[in-house]
């Protein structure tokens, strides 16, 4: 047996043990899927540090947009499997399951997605199917499903839900649809600006030999062919780090793009609050704003995240931002945990 | 023998023989390949009526970079070879060739595909490659390499040259890079658009109900399913004209999505005019710009074609506009075919 800590699994020979059976949290992003494996247990969440976690598995992407159906069905399979076999109990021991995974995007998705798990697990298992974001936000809130989040890695998302269950999106729609304020929206913002520079339609920019040097590449010319390269768009957001080092010596277009990131992303988390009501009649309530991906990590000095806060405080003052101290596989087993325990009293489950 | 008239090969029973040898015109699109074969021929811009063509075939794509360099190779090889198979002559009747490809974007592609070209034709035959954008300004001006040209179809590029033989091009960075203006530039943006309203971050706009009909999906949610789908550009460029009827009943969203289009259009234009001085001194010497492409058709009331001219004009009232009458792989061949006289009475040329 072991336990989580910080990110790593604690060492065995502890209390806690899997004879109530064990829940699942699933987390499936845009690259890769991981599953943690955890007793059924009462935790406060005070004590965040020491929180039983049988076991973890991390496999590829199971977003049935970019793998097709059968692909992320397998991944899903295994990642569930192998966390069972580590954590030494069979399918019979699960008592709840919450998959959070990215292209769960219409109720049609949630269905086929609750039909999988219902061939695995049997009608007394309570099943419950999100979008990424939820496991996101629930990794913020130790598995309290109340708040907003907004994610910007590859792409970027916010999703909130309010008190009485009413749950909203924005954003989140994948590269053709822009994403703006993700890691590839700002990357092919600055790619774009590039080009133009180059070709006389825009200022020019420190951005030219920042991201030719980065790419290794002698002339703009040549960014034509590598985006066409691979279509990858996490290759594409992995530019970022380039963009803030040129907005942080001053370059203009850089803060030109990382400001109107800033912008988008607040619009996407306004959207989200206004229309379920987080922050109250007076626009003075409080409510958690829980910021992930590494676009919002706060380890630079033009600090997007920050200037995100203060961007949406101005509107919303109560909005209090959560950097997650687990990952999100483990927010949607907290999550499982708090939802099972509600239905188990309640007397019903999503469920079948 | 046969001779083309407003895109159709003409019947046999004509003056015109292959004796003097043959030229290859080809047009190599985002979607598809054309090549034409015409006997070396002194033909008179006035005529273009008459213009003889020995054969006409169209195959697949042949960008190098959406289908990989093999592929790119054996499709022009296969339409050169039915052309001339069709024309019933052999290589050794060619005299000279002008390869125009999408995707040639930098000197070493041109000197890659030009490599490929010796492989197949001996150290006389005149060998001339070109970006795709070529072959269509060629087919707007007969063959003379002078002035400008703006294709907007599924991507959108600018390209121009000088009298003196000076090349400038703007945008045509594929669909990671934008191409606004673009068909598929401007589909994104309206779908975008339709998210944004969806999830409360922009206006109501009649693009929801119009895009989401002609896709035969029931809530913008099921957009971004959609869009993973299919990666191809094209797919997302066919929308263009939801978004003009939308502009044409006066949605407003759909409006400034256009208006955007025609000056992101005319910034690419401009851009290549003013780097080449296209327009003289005074900014009132005559050039031709050769329009190009579904999005520049010039049949609908909200005409973007009509727009771009006249914004383009009122900063270069020369500039005057060129609806093509023959296909740009017939550009290509009248190309080839003044190329060929130039290089001939100068006794040099492109090849090797």
């Amino acid at each position: 047996m072991t336990k989580y800590k910080n990110g790593e699994i604690w060492s065995r020979n502890e209390e806690i043990n899997a004879n109530n059976g064990v829940i699942l949290g699933v987390d499936g992003g845009a690259t890769s899927t991981s599953c943690v494996c955890m007793p059924v247990f009462r935790f406060e969440t005070e004590n965040c540090d020491t929180l039983p976690v049988l076991s973890r598995v991390a496999s590829g992407c199971s977003n049935h947009n970019s793998v097709g159906e059968a692909e992320a069905r397998d991944v899903l399979e295994q990642v569930i499997d192998e966390a069972l076999s580590e954590a030494r109990v069979t399918r019979d021991a699960v008592r709840a399951v919450c998959l959070a995974i990215s292209g769960v995007n219409h109720p049609n998705d949630q269905e086929r997605i609750l039909n999988w798990l219902r061939k695995m697990f049997s009608g007394v298992v309570k099943l419950y199917v999100y979008n990424d974001a939820v496991a996101a936000l629930a990794s913020g809130t130790m598995g309290k499903l109340h708040g907003c989040v907004l994610i910007s890695g590859t792409g970027s998302i916010s999703y909130g839900i309010s008190e009485d269950g009413m749950e909203a999106r924005a954003g989140g729609g994948g590269p053709v649809l822009g994403d703006w304020g993700s890691g590839y929206g700002i990357a092919a913002q600055a790619l774009t600006a590039v080009l133009k520079a180059h070709d006389g339609r825009g200022p020019e920019t420190m951005l030219t030999d920042s991201i030719l040097h980065t790419l290794g590449l002698s002339s703009p010319d040549e960014l034509i062919g590598w985006t066409y390269a691979d279509p990858s768009w996490a290759r594409i957001a992995a530019l970022v780090p380039a963009v803030v080092s040129c907005a942080e010596v001053g370059d203009e277009t850089a803060n030109k793009i990382l400001l109107e990131a800033v912008e988008d992303l607040a619009a996407c988390v306004k959207s989200v609050v206004q229309r379920l009501h987080l922050c109250g009649e007076d626009k003075s309530d409080t409510f958690p704003v829980v910021l992930v991906g590494g676009v919002l990590e706060a380890n630079k000095k033009w600090d997007i995240s920050n200037r995100l806060i203060g961007c949406i405080r101005r509107e919303f003052p109560g909005a209090y931002p959560i950097r997650p101290k687990v990952e999100p596989a483990v927010g949607a087993a907290l999550l499982a945990c708090n939802l099972l325990a509600r239905d188990s009293s309640e007397g019903n489950g999503v469920h079948s």
